[in-house]
């Protein structure tokens, strides 16, 4: 596997969707608020995306099944007066710069095949100490965007996240910017550890207000938790097998 | 040399074989597995591998001479009822991810182009811990398969290992359910330090049980010997030369 | 976005202008004058550069909006005597080595359809200690220019910076001799910590009478303040996302 | 600059000519002895070779000006019954495991326009400890060059060096043999640390009475020094810049 790529499973067709990206990040905030939707809103997949430019690794189910590791995309069909939905979950974000390149434009590639109206991009802004009181920060494409968000209680501090911001959201909002896609990244402000479902639920509270799509809270708290004990998990393994290095260029000494 | 160099060696017919895979990893537990095979059962070797995604390395033979670092396959011609089998080993996995990625599919195309009808990767669970009772732990691409290694002493924990499977194993199963080829790993459990040849004898138990192939386990352990020497050259020779960095890439652990 | 991607703004004639880059380096010298000469003289923006090994990230405005990080040339058509400028700034360099190589000469691409007679690489000289004494070292393509920059108050030492000049500076001495291009590099010596306006301001000094641009050194104080705190963002945020890597390349410095 | 740029300065014509390569390496004693070489023997510059795979640097001479760094060949035209000679020189190795197969490559296919009939790649073998009587340890491409370096007083240990050799070296010998190419490595024995003249004479002793070349070695421990003088000064000024990374996938952290 030399190259990325897009396994669409299911076509459908959705009127002006809201594409939802909810990758791994700080505090996993965007993934559990993504994933929770998911299973909430019986969303349908319809297209898996495998990259050379993931960690070379399957997950290994409950059942001993293994799966390989990718980003999927599912759709919803909005019922009533609700909007059609994207949402773009997965395991990992690209491990190298080019590869978030690279990913962030097939991702808008896949918007603009279906005609996608906007992006919500969702993500943690770590503080790296305890949070208070739950709130969301904002950044956008527009300052019309920015002026909508504030009317719904997205925070935006004068140039904050100082640090701008990094990986899958930062470009879709980004290189969204430059194709003319409307883009919005929701933060829950978050101390950054592990899973942080207090973060999630706000943004959630406030992006399906912001949808007008109603979508249960009561499973958020404990879907938290076992992504928290996953995560455990894959941390403790990557210690575990720490002495083998597969001799990244790190490690090149050569004699010569 | 900027491709990957599959160099074929001596064309042979195999008959519906089974691709075992033993490439370095988390106690050498794979390696030693199937270097122990090919040895034993006097495996032929077909194919070499030379690929820019290995260390920039020889090795130096006992008599002086040199060799490029590469990944080769044997084969064995199965007597009586016996199977037939491709055997991988090397002495590297890739350096870097897309490597893993290309070198998997080009391994997965070999099996294919001999129509192997099953791949065992061979590796090692590491646990950081001494171990106390040898056991195997399993991870496959069908859940009959799942059902079918239980019968088999394999043992399978729920979401174990946590950390899914990192490397060539990881994708031979991965990339493998991809392509609708069925696949088992094995996993010696290992404290997954040097060379654990009480973990590789446990998975030559099974293995040779599972493939119906009798292989003496008599030089298992000195042959573990002997690769921890070298093992423990390699890593010396390492710090030796720590000064002369030529750069960076990350930081792959693997199980396999 | 697979490739570097060179947007032409605005279509502009100028005669035989001079290249002066200023990209983030050791104590933000170069960036400093850069940005302070695009503001002071009312540069106008012509082209910007985005690029797959730029750290794949947005800036966040003060406004909430954002944009893509990227390089940027402005030009500046200079009044009665003074000559033409093409200015090169940016939010970063190249995170890669090759890329670093690609970049550079896309660079060097651009100055020659501009039949640019010459480039003035700005940077800092890092000496990890106090800076008693404001001076500009120079380094150049040929020795006839080293000769008209020492009539400049520019210090040459036998053999200094002895490490050489790593970075897009450096590369656009190097790849600009290869193509026949004259190329000056100027560096303010400085302790090397975050933003010195002093040794931005020795630069300028030096820099706008080899020009024979005046350009008031008055904001480059309050100048250097704003960049100061916005890096101080930019290293907190990597600070308090610390745990969130994605893999890893080399460990890239420059000056510039 | 995209990729690797071999430019020939000067045609000239040898006969069955001897590839000598001195690359910077462990204790830099294959660089020390092939840079005496070239100007004992006045060797004449015939081709440059400038890659991205390179770090992105300039050097900066005496004098002020800059040269882009690059590996070089010299060719020697023997005198009466002396070989003639290709010798590799140069400022870095690549930097990338990728770069070192790419340029081993390029390097194998100069020597066989030349129609070079064997390649000495000269290298340092690092002990980490004092050495306390000059050796000079040995590997090859077939056991018949083998036998005739052990005539010329170079060691052979079993299994030595244990780690193999990596590098420009290392793939000279390892891809030359897949080429049918003659190829011998003559490791100085070295503590490791910096630049090592005692090693290098021992090298130089016995590498000119093999190709039958006398070499003055009278200026040998100056050129040490000196090398010795530039190496600090790289050294510390990648201290100095320690804190400007460019952004390397290193310190990826994203939001998301």
């Amino acid at each position: 596997m030399l190259e990325t790529l897009v396994h669409r499973i299911k076509e459908v067709t959705l009127k002006d969707p809201i594409l939802i990206e909810g990758l791994p990040g700080v505090g996993h905030v965007g993934k559990l608020v993504a994933d929770h939707m998911v299973e909430e809103l019986h969303a349908e997949k319809i297209i898996e995306i495998y990259s050379p430019h993931f960690p070379p690794q399957v997950m290994v189910k409950e059942d001993g099944t293994i799966r390989q590791v990718r980003n999927e995309i599912y759709a919803y069909h909005g019922k009533e007066n609700e909007p059609d939905l994207l949402i773009l979950i997965g395991d990992y974000q690209s491990a190298t710069n080019e590869g978030h390149y690279e990913l962030a434009g097939i991702f808008l590639d896949i918007a603009e095949s279906f005609s996608a109206k906007r992006i919500y991009a969702l993500g943690g802004y770590g503080t790296g100490q305890f949070v208070d009181k739950p709130t969301v920060m904002g950044a956008a494409t527009r300052i019309e965007l920015v002026e909508e968000m504030k009317q719904q209680e997205v925070v935006f501090h004068e140039n904050e996240p100082g640090g701008g911001i990094i990986g899958v959201s930062g470009l879709l909002l980004g290189l969204g910017a430059l194709r003319g896609i409307d883009a919005v990244c929701l933060m829950g402000v978050t101390s950054g550890y592990l899973v942080d479902p207090k973060a999630a639920q706000e943004v959630l509270r406030i992006l399906s207000r912001i949808l007008g799509i109603e979508v249960s809270m009561h499973a958020l708290e404990e879907r938290a938790k076992e992504m928290e004990k996953i995560i455990g998990k894959l941390q403790e393994m990557e210690r575990a097998q720490a002495p083998y290095e597969a001799g990244g260029d790190e490690d090149l000494r050569y004699i010569g």
